[in-house]
Protein backbone atom coordinates (compact mmCIF):
# COMPACT_ATOMS: atom_id res chain seq x y z
CA UNK A 1 0.00 0.00 0.00
CA UNK A 2 1.30 3.04 -0.92
CA UNK A 3 0.96 6.29 1.40
CA UNK A 4 1.13 9.90 0.78
CA UNK A 5 1.34 12.16 3.45
CA UNK A 6 0.96 16.07 2.75
CA UNK A 7 3.18 18.54 3.40
CA UNK A 8 0.72 20.99 4.72
CA UNK A 9 -0.73 19.03 7.64
CA UNK A 10 -0.45 18.77 11.21
CA UNK A 11 0.46 22.16 13.52
CA UNK A 12 0.35 25.78 11.73
CA UNK A 13 3.22 28.07 12.86
CA UNK A 14 0.66 30.07 14.83
CA UNK A 15 0.08 27.10 17.03
CA UNK A 16 3.89 25.87 16.66
CA UNK A 17 4.70 29.70 17.89
CA UNK A 18 1.95 29.18 20.96
CA UNK A 19 3.44 26.14 22.10
CA UNK A 20 7.38 27.34 22.01
CA UNK A 21 5.82 30.18 24.01
CA UNK A 22 3.70 28.31 26.54
CA UNK A 23 7.24 26.05 26.55
CA UNK A 24 9.65 29.09 27.38
CA UNK A 25 6.99 30.64 29.80
CA UNK A 26 7.37 27.11 32.06
CA UNK A 27 10.56 27.42 32.35
CA UNK A 28 10.63 31.46 33.15
CA UNK A 29 7.47 31.47 35.63
CA UNK A 30 5.87 29.68 38.49
CA UNK A 31 2.49 29.04 38.00
CA UNK A 32 1.59 29.10 34.30
CA UNK A 33 -2.22 28.85 33.33
CA UNK A 34 -3.71 28.60 29.76
CA UNK A 35 -6.83 30.36 29.14
CA UNK A 36 -9.08 27.80 27.33
CA UNK A 37 -6.66 24.70 25.85
CA UNK A 38 -3.45 25.63 24.09
CA UNK A 39 -4.78 23.52 21.14
CA UNK A 40 -7.45 21.52 20.02
CA UNK A 41 -6.01 18.08 20.53
CA UNK A 42 -6.90 16.57 23.59
CA UNK A 43 -3.64 13.74 24.34
CA UNK A 44 -1.74 16.62 23.47
CA UNK A 45 -3.12 19.30 26.23
CA UNK A 46 -3.24 16.66 29.07
CA UNK A 47 0.52 16.34 28.68
CA UNK A 48 1.13 19.92 28.95
CA UNK A 49 -1.19 19.56 31.63
CA UNK A 50 1.17 16.96 32.90
CA UNK A 51 3.95 19.14 32.42
CA UNK A 52 2.22 22.00 34.69
CA UNK A 53 0.12 24.44 31.99
CA UNK A 54 -2.87 24.36 34.06
CA UNK A 55 -6.18 25.33 32.07
CA UNK A 56 -8.91 27.73 32.81
CA UNK A 57 -11.98 29.19 31.60
CA UNK A 58 -12.72 31.72 33.42
CA UNK A 59 -10.06 35.07 34.30
CA UNK A 60 -11.53 34.92 37.63
CA UNK A 61 -9.57 32.38 38.52
CA UNK A 62 -6.60 33.85 38.80
CA UNK A 63 -6.18 34.62 42.19
CA UNK A 64 -2.77 36.07 42.24
CA UNK A 65 -0.74 38.78 40.23
CA UNK A 66 2.49 36.78 40.06
CA UNK A 67 0.45 33.94 38.04
CA UNK A 68 1.09 33.64 34.52
CA UNK A 69 -1.29 33.36 32.11
CA UNK A 70 -1.05 32.59 28.11
CA UNK A 71 -3.25 33.53 25.47
CA UNK A 72 -3.52 30.67 23.30
CA UNK A 73 -3.19 31.41 19.16
CA UNK A 74 -6.34 32.24 18.84
CA UNK A 75 -6.19 35.80 20.59
CA UNK A 76 -9.04 36.78 22.92
CA UNK A 77 -11.62 39.77 22.86
CA UNK A 78 -10.21 43.44 24.11
CA UNK A 79 -12.10 43.42 26.74
CA UNK A 80 -10.63 39.93 28.58
CA UNK A 81 -7.21 41.51 27.25
CA UNK A 82 -7.91 44.73 28.80
CA UNK A 83 -9.16 42.97 32.39
CA UNK A 84 -6.35 40.78 32.89
CA UNK A 85 -4.21 44.10 32.35
CA UNK A 86 -5.92 45.38 35.38
CA UNK A 87 -5.26 42.06 37.38
CA UNK A 88 -1.62 42.62 36.87
CA UNK A 89 -0.96 38.78 36.10
CA UNK A 90 1.87 38.18 33.55
CA UNK A 91 0.44 37.86 29.89
CA UNK A 92 2.19 35.44 27.65
CA UNK A 93 0.10 36.87 24.27
CA UNK A 94 0.60 33.50 21.68
CA UNK A 95 -2.16 35.71 19.81
CA UNK A 96 -1.00 34.55 16.11
CA UNK A 97 0.22 37.34 14.28
CA UNK A 98 -2.05 36.28 11.67
CA UNK A 99 -5.12 36.81 14.19
CA UNK A 100 -3.79 39.62 15.61
CA UNK A 101 -3.90 40.93 12.19
CA UNK A 102 -7.75 40.14 11.42
CA UNK A 103 -8.45 41.60 14.88
CA UNK A 104 -6.21 44.92 13.72
CA UNK A 105 -8.80 44.92 10.69
CA UNK A 106 -12.08 44.11 12.16
CA UNK A 107 -11.25 47.73 14.33
CA UNK A 108 -10.33 49.59 11.27
CA UNK A 109 -13.73 48.98 9.92
CA UNK A 110 -15.30 49.22 13.20
CA UNK A 111 -13.59 52.59 13.68
CA UNK A 112 -14.67 53.69 10.23
CA UNK A 113 -18.08 52.91 10.76
CA UNK A 114 -18.67 49.58 8.51
CA UNK A 115 -21.15 47.53 10.11
CA UNK A 116 -18.95 44.26 10.90
CA UNK A 117 -19.49 40.74 9.31
CA UNK A 118 -17.32 37.88 10.64
CA UNK A 119 -17.29 34.92 8.43
CA UNK A 120 -16.58 32.02 10.70
CA UNK A 121 -18.01 29.53 13.60
CA UNK A 122 -20.10 31.41 16.10
CA UNK A 123 -18.63 29.25 18.57
CA UNK A 124 -14.88 29.33 17.78
CA UNK A 125 -12.21 31.10 20.11
CA UNK A 126 -11.05 32.86 17.32
CA UNK A 127 -14.68 34.36 16.20
CA UNK A 128 -15.53 35.67 19.55
CA UNK A 129 -12.65 37.37 20.03
CA UNK A 130 -13.16 39.50 16.23
CA UNK A 131 -16.38 40.13 17.43
CA UNK A 132 -14.84 41.69 21.04
CA UNK A 133 -12.80 44.19 18.24
CA UNK A 134 -16.13 44.41 16.39
CA UNK A 135 -18.67 46.13 18.78
CA UNK A 136 -22.03 46.34 19.04
CA UNK A 137 -22.40 47.38 15.25
CA UNK A 138 -21.49 43.65 14.22
CA UNK A 139 -23.36 40.02 13.20
CA UNK A 140 -21.65 36.33 12.69
CA UNK A 141 -22.19 35.63 8.94
CA UNK A 142 -25.57 32.93 8.86
CA UNK A 143 -27.14 32.14 5.83
CA UNK A 144 -30.32 34.17 6.56
CA UNK A 145 -28.39 37.24 7.85
CA UNK A 146 -30.57 40.18 7.77
CA UNK A 147 -28.79 43.85 7.19
CA UNK A 148 -30.21 46.97 8.24
CA UNK A 149 -26.77 48.28 7.06
CA UNK A 150 -25.82 49.05 3.27
CA UNK A 151 -22.14 49.49 4.40
CA UNK A 152 -20.44 46.51 5.48
CA UNK A 153 -16.92 45.22 6.58
CA UNK A 154 -16.63 41.81 6.04
CA UNK A 155 -13.34 39.64 8.08
CA UNK A 156 -13.19 35.54 7.76
CA UNK A 157 -11.99 33.75 10.44
CA UNK A 158 -8.11 33.19 9.63
CA UNK A 159 -8.74 28.94 9.17
CA UNK A 160 -11.81 29.44 7.04
CA UNK A 161 -12.06 27.73 3.49
CA UNK A 162 -12.15 29.65 0.99
CA UNK A 163 -15.72 28.09 -1.24
CA UNK A 164 -17.37 29.08 2.71
CA UNK A 165 -16.56 32.71 2.70
CA UNK A 166 -16.78 32.87 -0.96
CA UNK A 167 -20.85 31.80 -0.62
CA UNK A 168 -20.85 34.66 1.97
CA UNK A 169 -19.57 37.35 -0.05
CA UNK A 170 -22.26 36.36 -2.87
CA UNK A 171 -25.06 36.30 -0.13
CA UNK A 172 -24.39 39.39 1.59
CA UNK A 173 -23.07 41.14 -2.25
CA UNK A 174 -26.94 41.95 -3.16
CA UNK A 175 -27.67 43.58 -0.14
CA UNK A 176 -25.40 46.34 0.16
CA UNK A 177 -24.17 49.26 -1.46
CA UNK A 178 -20.52 48.88 0.14
CA UNK A 179 -18.67 45.88 1.05
CA UNK A 180 -14.84 46.22 2.54
CA UNK A 181 -13.81 42.97 2.98
CA UNK A 182 -10.22 42.03 4.26
CA UNK A 183 -8.76 38.35 2.95
CA UNK A 184 -7.22 37.38 6.33
CA UNK A 185 -7.60 33.47 5.38
CA UNK A 186 -4.17 32.15 6.35
CA UNK A 187 -2.38 30.94 3.49
CA UNK A 188 -1.63 27.63 5.32
CA UNK A 189 -5.33 27.22 5.72
CA UNK A 190 -4.97 27.24 1.94
CA UNK A 191 -2.37 24.90 0.96
CA UNK A 192 -3.79 22.48 3.67
CA UNK A 193 -6.89 21.84 1.57
CA UNK A 194 -4.74 22.41 -1.44
CA UNK A 195 -2.79 19.62 -0.92
CA UNK A 196 -5.10 17.34 1.04
CA UNK A 197 -7.69 17.92 -2.18
CA UNK A 198 -4.37 16.89 -4.46
CA UNK A 199 -4.09 14.21 -2.50
CA UNK A 200 -7.64 12.74 -2.06
CA UNK A 201 -7.85 13.26 -6.40
CA UNK A 202 -5.04 10.25 -6.53
CA UNK A 203 -5.75 7.98 -3.99
CA UNK A 204 -8.39 5.08 -2.20
CA UNK A 205 -8.99 6.65 0.94
CA UNK A 206 -7.89 9.34 3.56
CA UNK A 207 -7.19 9.60 6.36
CA UNK A 208 -7.83 13.17 8.50
CA UNK A 209 -5.94 12.94 11.86
CA UNK A 210 -7.48 15.97 13.89
CA UNK A 211 -9.33 16.61 17.28
CA UNK A 212 -12.67 15.50 17.08
CA UNK A 213 -13.22 19.07 18.66
CA UNK A 214 -10.82 20.76 15.99
CA UNK A 215 -12.81 22.88 13.51
CA UNK A 216 -10.48 22.86 10.81
CA UNK A 217 -9.77 19.84 11.27
CA UNK A 218 -13.61 18.55 11.08
CA UNK A 219 -13.87 20.78 7.33
CA UNK A 220 -10.80 19.47 5.94
CA UNK A 221 -12.15 15.61 6.70
CA UNK A 222 -15.85 16.77 5.49
CA UNK A 223 -13.90 18.28 2.27
CA UNK A 224 -11.76 14.89 1.80
CA UNK A 225 -15.00 13.03 2.12
CA UNK A 226 -16.37 14.75 -1.06
CA UNK A 227 -14.22 13.06 -3.02
CA UNK A 228 -13.27 9.85 -1.51
CA UNK A 229 -13.94 7.31 1.27
CA UNK A 230 -12.36 9.32 4.20
CA UNK A 231 -12.33 8.65 7.69
CA UNK A 232 -11.62 11.33 10.79
CA UNK A 233 -9.23 10.07 13.65
CA UNK A 234 -8.13 11.55 16.16
CA UNK A 235 -5.15 9.15 16.73
CA UNK A 236 -3.59 5.32 15.81
CA UNK A 237 -5.64 4.08 18.42
CA UNK A 238 -9.05 4.61 15.92
CA UNK A 239 -8.25 3.14 12.90
CA UNK A 240 -9.69 0.08 11.66
CA UNK A 241 -7.81 -2.84 9.68
CA UNK A 242 -11.09 -3.73 7.39
CA UNK A 243 -11.00 -0.03 5.68
CA UNK A 244 -8.14 -0.55 4.17
CA UNK A 245 -9.16 -4.08 2.10
CA UNK A 246 -8.10 -3.83 -1.69
CA UNK A 247 -6.90 -0.51 -0.68
CA UNK A 248 -3.56 0.44 -3.01
CA UNK A 249 -2.86 3.80 -2.20
CA UNK A 250 -3.84 6.28 1.34
CA UNK A 251 -3.90 9.78 1.85
CA UNK A 252 -3.36 11.42 5.08
CA UNK A 253 -3.71 14.84 6.03
CA UNK A 254 -3.59 16.36 9.50
CA UNK A 255 -5.47 19.31 10.97
CA UNK A 256 -3.72 22.73 12.39
CA UNK A 257 -3.75 20.93 16.04
CA UNK A 258 -2.30 18.12 15.43
CA UNK A 259 1.39 17.37 16.34
CA UNK A 260 3.76 15.68 14.27
CA UNK A 261 4.50 12.79 16.09
CA UNK A 262 0.55 11.91 16.12
CA UNK A 263 0.99 11.84 12.55
CA UNK A 264 4.20 10.04 12.61
CA UNK A 265 2.67 7.27 14.36
CA UNK A 266 -0.32 6.93 11.84
CA UNK A 267 2.39 6.42 8.44
CA UNK A 268 4.55 4.02 10.81
CA UNK A 269 1.23 2.26 11.79
CA UNK A 270 -0.11 1.95 8.16
CA UNK A 271 3.24 1.13 6.66
CA UNK A 272 3.17 -2.69 8.73
CA UNK A 273 -0.25 -3.12 7.32
CA UNK A 274 -0.98 -5.92 4.60
CA UNK A 275 -4.03 -5.56 2.03
CA UNK B 1 -52.06 32.36 -27.60
CA UNK B 2 -51.26 33.89 -23.90
CA UNK B 3 -49.24 36.92 -24.38
CA UNK B 4 -46.73 38.13 -20.81
CA UNK B 5 -45.20 41.04 -20.75
CA UNK B 6 -42.67 42.02 -18.62
CA UNK B 7 -43.60 44.79 -16.57
CA UNK B 8 -39.80 46.22 -15.68
CA UNK B 9 -38.79 46.28 -19.67
CA UNK B 10 -37.94 48.67 -22.49
CA UNK B 11 -36.72 52.38 -21.13
CA UNK B 12 -34.97 52.83 -17.73
CA UNK B 13 -35.16 55.71 -15.75
CA UNK B 14 -31.44 56.61 -17.00
CA UNK B 15 -32.44 56.82 -21.10
CA UNK B 16 -35.87 58.16 -20.43
CA UNK B 17 -34.00 61.27 -18.60
CA UNK B 18 -31.64 61.67 -21.13
CA UNK B 19 -34.57 61.66 -23.88
CA UNK B 20 -35.95 64.01 -22.04
CA UNK B 21 -33.00 66.70 -21.71
CA UNK B 22 -31.96 65.96 -25.17
CA UNK B 23 -35.91 67.16 -26.38
CA UNK B 24 -35.54 70.14 -23.75
CA UNK B 25 -32.54 71.23 -25.15
CA UNK B 26 -33.68 71.07 -29.17
CA UNK B 27 -36.59 73.17 -27.77
CA UNK B 28 -34.38 75.51 -26.16
CA UNK B 29 -31.26 75.65 -28.26
CA UNK B 30 -30.33 75.67 -32.32
CA UNK B 31 -27.32 73.37 -32.93
CA UNK B 32 -28.08 70.22 -30.23
CA UNK B 33 -25.45 67.34 -31.23
CA UNK B 34 -25.12 64.27 -29.23
CA UNK B 35 -21.91 62.73 -28.53
CA UNK B 36 -22.73 59.20 -29.28
CA UNK B 37 -26.12 57.47 -30.40
CA UNK B 38 -28.23 58.76 -26.95
CA UNK B 39 -29.48 55.11 -26.64
CA UNK B 40 -28.33 51.76 -28.47
CA UNK B 41 -31.54 51.78 -30.67
CA UNK B 42 -30.89 52.23 -34.33
CA UNK B 43 -34.90 53.74 -35.72
CA UNK B 44 -35.06 55.67 -32.05
CA UNK B 45 -31.79 57.44 -32.43
CA UNK B 46 -33.09 57.61 -36.90
CA UNK B 47 -36.20 59.41 -35.48
CA UNK B 48 -34.23 61.46 -33.16
CA UNK B 49 -31.87 62.91 -35.77
CA UNK B 50 -35.11 63.26 -37.97
CA UNK B 51 -36.08 65.92 -35.33
CA UNK B 52 -32.43 67.39 -35.23
CA UNK B 53 -30.30 66.07 -32.75
CA UNK B 54 -26.99 64.71 -34.58
CA UNK B 55 -24.54 62.74 -33.72
CA UNK B 56 -20.56 63.12 -33.47
CA UNK B 57 -18.37 60.89 -32.33
CA UNK B 58 -15.34 62.93 -31.78
CA UNK B 59 -15.42 66.37 -29.90
CA UNK B 60 -13.39 68.43 -32.43
CA UNK B 61 -16.67 68.28 -35.10
CA UNK B 62 -17.56 71.16 -32.47
CA UNK B 63 -16.36 74.03 -34.24
CA UNK B 64 -18.72 76.67 -32.68
CA UNK B 65 -18.88 77.61 -28.90
CA UNK B 66 -22.89 78.38 -29.23
CA UNK B 67 -23.23 74.67 -30.25
CA UNK B 68 -25.06 72.55 -27.49
CA UNK B 69 -23.82 69.00 -26.72
CA UNK B 70 -25.52 66.68 -24.91
CA UNK B 71 -23.89 64.14 -22.37
CA UNK B 72 -25.52 60.76 -23.16
CA UNK B 73 -26.76 58.54 -20.26
CA UNK B 74 -23.44 56.34 -19.84
CA UNK B 75 -21.64 59.25 -19.23
CA UNK B 76 -18.56 60.31 -19.98
CA UNK B 77 -14.35 60.31 -19.32
CA UNK B 78 -12.85 63.64 -16.71
CA UNK B 79 -10.74 64.24 -19.32
CA UNK B 80 -13.49 64.28 -22.22
CA UNK B 81 -15.75 66.46 -20.17
CA UNK B 82 -12.94 69.13 -19.03
CA UNK B 83 -12.15 69.59 -23.14
CA UNK B 84 -15.89 70.40 -23.51
CA UNK B 85 -15.56 73.03 -20.80
CA UNK B 86 -12.38 74.53 -22.34
CA UNK B 87 -14.23 74.78 -25.89
CA UNK B 88 -17.04 76.67 -24.26
CA UNK B 89 -19.43 74.83 -25.55
CA UNK B 90 -23.40 74.43 -23.98
CA UNK B 91 -23.01 71.08 -21.81
CA UNK B 92 -26.37 69.24 -21.30
CA UNK B 93 -24.89 66.48 -18.85
CA UNK B 94 -27.11 63.69 -18.80
CA UNK B 95 -25.60 61.32 -17.52
CA UNK B 96 -27.90 58.90 -15.35
CA UNK B 97 -27.29 59.56 -12.02
CA UNK B 98 -27.09 56.23 -11.03
CA UNK B 99 -23.64 56.17 -13.33
CA UNK B 100 -22.52 59.55 -12.06
CA UNK B 101 -22.45 57.79 -8.86
CA UNK B 102 -20.25 55.17 -10.00
CA UNK B 103 -17.91 57.47 -11.60
CA UNK B 104 -17.57 58.96 -8.28
CA UNK B 105 -17.44 55.85 -6.03
CA UNK B 106 -14.32 54.88 -8.74
CA UNK B 107 -12.51 58.33 -8.13
CA UNK B 108 -12.73 58.07 -4.17
CA UNK B 109 -11.35 54.51 -4.78
CA UNK B 110 -8.23 55.75 -6.97
CA UNK B 111 -8.13 58.61 -4.17
CA UNK B 112 -7.61 56.29 -1.50
CA UNK B 113 -4.64 54.20 -3.19
CA UNK B 114 -7.06 51.34 -4.35
CA UNK B 115 -5.75 49.29 -7.69
CA UNK B 116 -9.43 50.12 -9.69
CA UNK B 117 -11.06 47.23 -11.49
CA UNK B 118 -14.32 47.94 -13.35
CA UNK B 119 -16.15 44.59 -14.21
CA UNK B 120 -18.64 45.41 -17.42
CA UNK B 121 -17.91 45.20 -21.04
CA UNK B 122 -14.63 46.73 -22.12
CA UNK B 123 -15.99 49.11 -25.08
CA UNK B 124 -19.27 49.47 -23.77
CA UNK B 125 -19.09 53.52 -23.10
CA UNK B 126 -19.98 53.49 -19.47
CA UNK B 127 -17.03 51.23 -18.46
CA UNK B 128 -14.74 53.45 -21.05
CA UNK B 129 -15.85 56.43 -18.93
CA UNK B 130 -15.62 54.68 -15.64
CA UNK B 131 -11.67 53.77 -16.67
CA UNK B 132 -11.49 57.77 -17.07
CA UNK B 133 -12.32 58.60 -13.46
CA UNK B 134 -9.42 55.37 -12.52
CA UNK B 135 -7.03 56.64 -13.80
CA UNK B 136 -3.89 54.70 -14.46
CA UNK B 137 -3.45 52.60 -11.49
CA UNK B 138 -6.78 49.98 -13.15
CA UNK B 139 -7.94 47.42 -15.12
CA UNK B 140 -10.58 45.99 -16.91
CA UNK B 141 -11.44 42.30 -15.47
CA UNK B 142 -10.94 39.80 -17.21
CA UNK B 143 -10.88 35.88 -16.51
CA UNK B 144 -6.96 35.41 -16.38
CA UNK B 145 -6.32 39.33 -14.90
CA UNK B 146 -2.96 39.17 -13.03
CA UNK B 147 -3.13 41.67 -10.60
CA UNK B 148 0.46 43.54 -9.21
CA UNK B 149 -1.48 45.06 -5.89
CA UNK B 150 -2.96 43.24 -2.99
CA UNK B 151 -5.14 46.05 -2.68
CA UNK B 152 -8.18 46.66 -4.88
CA UNK B 153 -11.37 48.77 -5.30
CA UNK B 154 -14.13 46.89 -7.71
CA UNK B 155 -16.88 48.90 -9.13
CA UNK B 156 -19.02 46.92 -11.91
CA UNK B 157 -21.01 48.37 -15.12
CA UNK B 158 -24.58 49.72 -13.58
CA UNK B 159 -25.92 47.23 -16.01
CA UNK B 160 -24.02 44.09 -15.68
CA UNK B 161 -26.01 40.82 -14.01
CA UNK B 162 -25.34 40.04 -10.78
CA UNK B 163 -23.83 36.32 -11.50
CA UNK B 164 -21.26 38.32 -13.72
CA UNK B 165 -20.30 40.58 -10.90
CA UNK B 166 -19.99 37.26 -8.16
CA UNK B 167 -18.05 35.37 -10.96
CA UNK B 168 -15.41 38.30 -10.98
CA UNK B 169 -15.37 38.92 -7.03
CA UNK B 170 -14.79 35.32 -6.63
CA UNK B 171 -12.09 35.19 -8.92
CA UNK B 172 -10.33 38.30 -7.53
CA UNK B 173 -11.01 37.14 -3.54
CA UNK B 174 -8.02 34.79 -3.44
CA UNK B 175 -5.49 37.24 -5.29
CA UNK B 176 -6.19 40.27 -3.08
CA UNK B 177 -5.53 41.01 0.84
CA UNK B 178 -7.58 43.79 0.77
CA UNK B 179 -11.09 44.62 -1.60
CA UNK B 180 -13.35 47.32 -1.64
CA UNK B 181 -16.49 47.03 -3.57
CA UNK B 182 -19.39 49.22 -4.46
CA UNK B 183 -22.52 47.49 -5.51
CA UNK B 184 -23.27 50.07 -8.44
CA UNK B 185 -25.46 47.05 -10.30
CA UNK B 186 -28.53 49.25 -10.74
CA UNK B 187 -32.21 47.78 -9.15
CA UNK B 188 -33.72 48.29 -12.25
CA UNK B 189 -31.33 45.84 -14.05
CA UNK B 190 -32.10 43.48 -11.33
CA UNK B 191 -35.66 43.91 -11.31
CA UNK B 192 -35.74 43.47 -15.11
CA UNK B 193 -33.97 40.41 -15.26
CA UNK B 194 -35.31 38.53 -12.03
CA UNK B 195 -38.86 39.43 -13.81
CA UNK B 196 -37.39 38.16 -17.54
CA UNK B 197 -36.85 34.63 -15.50
CA UNK B 198 -40.21 34.71 -13.87
CA UNK B 199 -41.62 35.06 -17.29
CA UNK B 200 -39.44 32.63 -19.01
CA UNK B 201 -40.20 29.83 -16.55
CA UNK B 202 -43.39 29.76 -17.55
CA UNK B 203 -43.89 30.27 -20.75
CA UNK B 204 -43.44 28.27 -23.84
CA UNK B 205 -41.08 30.80 -25.88
CA UNK B 206 -39.42 34.27 -25.23
CA UNK B 207 -39.06 37.38 -27.31
CA UNK B 208 -36.47 39.62 -26.20
CA UNK B 209 -36.71 42.91 -28.09
CA UNK B 210 -33.61 45.84 -28.27
CA UNK B 211 -30.92 46.67 -30.58
CA UNK B 212 -28.48 44.05 -31.75
CA UNK B 213 -25.38 46.47 -30.33
CA UNK B 214 -27.36 46.61 -26.79
CA UNK B 215 -25.01 45.16 -24.38
CA UNK B 216 -27.99 45.02 -21.47
CA UNK B 217 -30.62 43.44 -24.36
CA UNK B 218 -28.14 41.01 -25.35
CA UNK B 219 -27.61 39.68 -22.07
CA UNK B 220 -31.17 39.51 -20.96
CA UNK B 221 -31.58 37.32 -24.43
CA UNK B 222 -28.73 34.95 -23.14
CA UNK B 223 -30.16 34.51 -19.61
CA UNK B 224 -34.08 33.99 -21.30
CA UNK B 225 -32.55 31.60 -23.73
CA UNK B 226 -30.29 29.12 -21.00
CA UNK B 227 -34.20 28.62 -19.76
CA UNK B 228 -36.19 28.49 -22.69
CA UNK B 229 -36.08 28.70 -26.60
CA UNK B 230 -35.71 32.64 -27.10
CA UNK B 231 -35.06 35.27 -29.76
CA UNK B 232 -33.56 38.57 -30.14
CA UNK B 233 -35.74 40.85 -32.27
CA UNK B 234 -35.13 44.92 -33.06
CA UNK B 235 -38.83 45.10 -33.98
CA UNK B 236 -41.82 43.60 -35.19
CA UNK B 237 -40.08 43.15 -38.67
CA UNK B 238 -38.00 40.62 -37.34
CA UNK B 239 -40.59 38.64 -36.02
CA UNK B 240 -41.30 34.81 -38.02
CA UNK B 241 -44.51 33.24 -37.74
CA UNK B 242 -43.76 29.75 -37.78
CA UNK B 243 -41.61 30.13 -34.22
CA UNK B 244 -45.43 30.14 -32.95
CA UNK B 245 -46.41 26.58 -33.94
CA UNK B 246 -48.42 25.32 -30.67
CA UNK B 247 -46.96 27.65 -28.78
CA UNK B 248 -49.46 28.22 -26.09
CA UNK B 249 -48.09 31.02 -23.83
CA UNK B 250 -45.33 33.48 -25.21
CA UNK B 251 -43.24 35.79 -23.07
CA UNK B 252 -41.63 39.52 -23.72
CA UNK B 253 -39.03 41.30 -22.31
CA UNK B 254 -37.34 44.53 -23.69
CA UNK B 255 -33.67 46.26 -22.79
CA UNK B 256 -33.13 49.61 -21.70
CA UNK B 257 -33.07 51.24 -24.35
CA UNK B 258 -36.13 49.91 -26.08
CA UNK B 259 -39.04 52.55 -26.59
CA UNK B 260 -42.39 51.03 -25.14
CA UNK B 261 -44.22 52.25 -28.88
CA UNK B 262 -41.69 49.14 -30.08
CA UNK B 263 -43.10 46.96 -27.46
CA UNK B 264 -46.21 47.70 -27.90
CA UNK B 265 -46.17 46.92 -31.75
CA UNK B 266 -45.11 43.41 -30.89
CA UNK B 267 -47.51 43.00 -28.15
CA UNK B 268 -50.49 43.89 -30.84
CA UNK B 269 -48.94 41.81 -33.66
CA UNK B 270 -48.27 38.59 -31.18
CA UNK B 271 -52.95 39.55 -30.14
CA UNK B 272 -53.42 38.79 -34.04
CA UNK B 273 -51.39 35.66 -34.69
CA UNK B 274 -53.20 32.42 -34.80
CA UNK B 275 -50.87 29.29 -33.44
Amino acid sequence: MKIYCARHSGFCFGVKRAIRMAMDAMQKYKSVYSLGPLIHNRDFVAELEKKGIRIIEDINELKNSDYTVIIRSHGIKPTILAKLKKKGVNIIDATCPKVRRAQLYVEKLKQEGYFVVIVGEKDHPEVRGLLGYAGENSAIYSEGIELKHRKIGVVPQTTLDFEHFYHAVKTLLPKVTEMKIYNTICDETILRIKEALAIARKVDIMLVIGGKNSANTTRLYQICKSFKPAYHIESVKDIKKNWFKGVKRVGITAGASTPDEQIAKVVNYLKNIKT
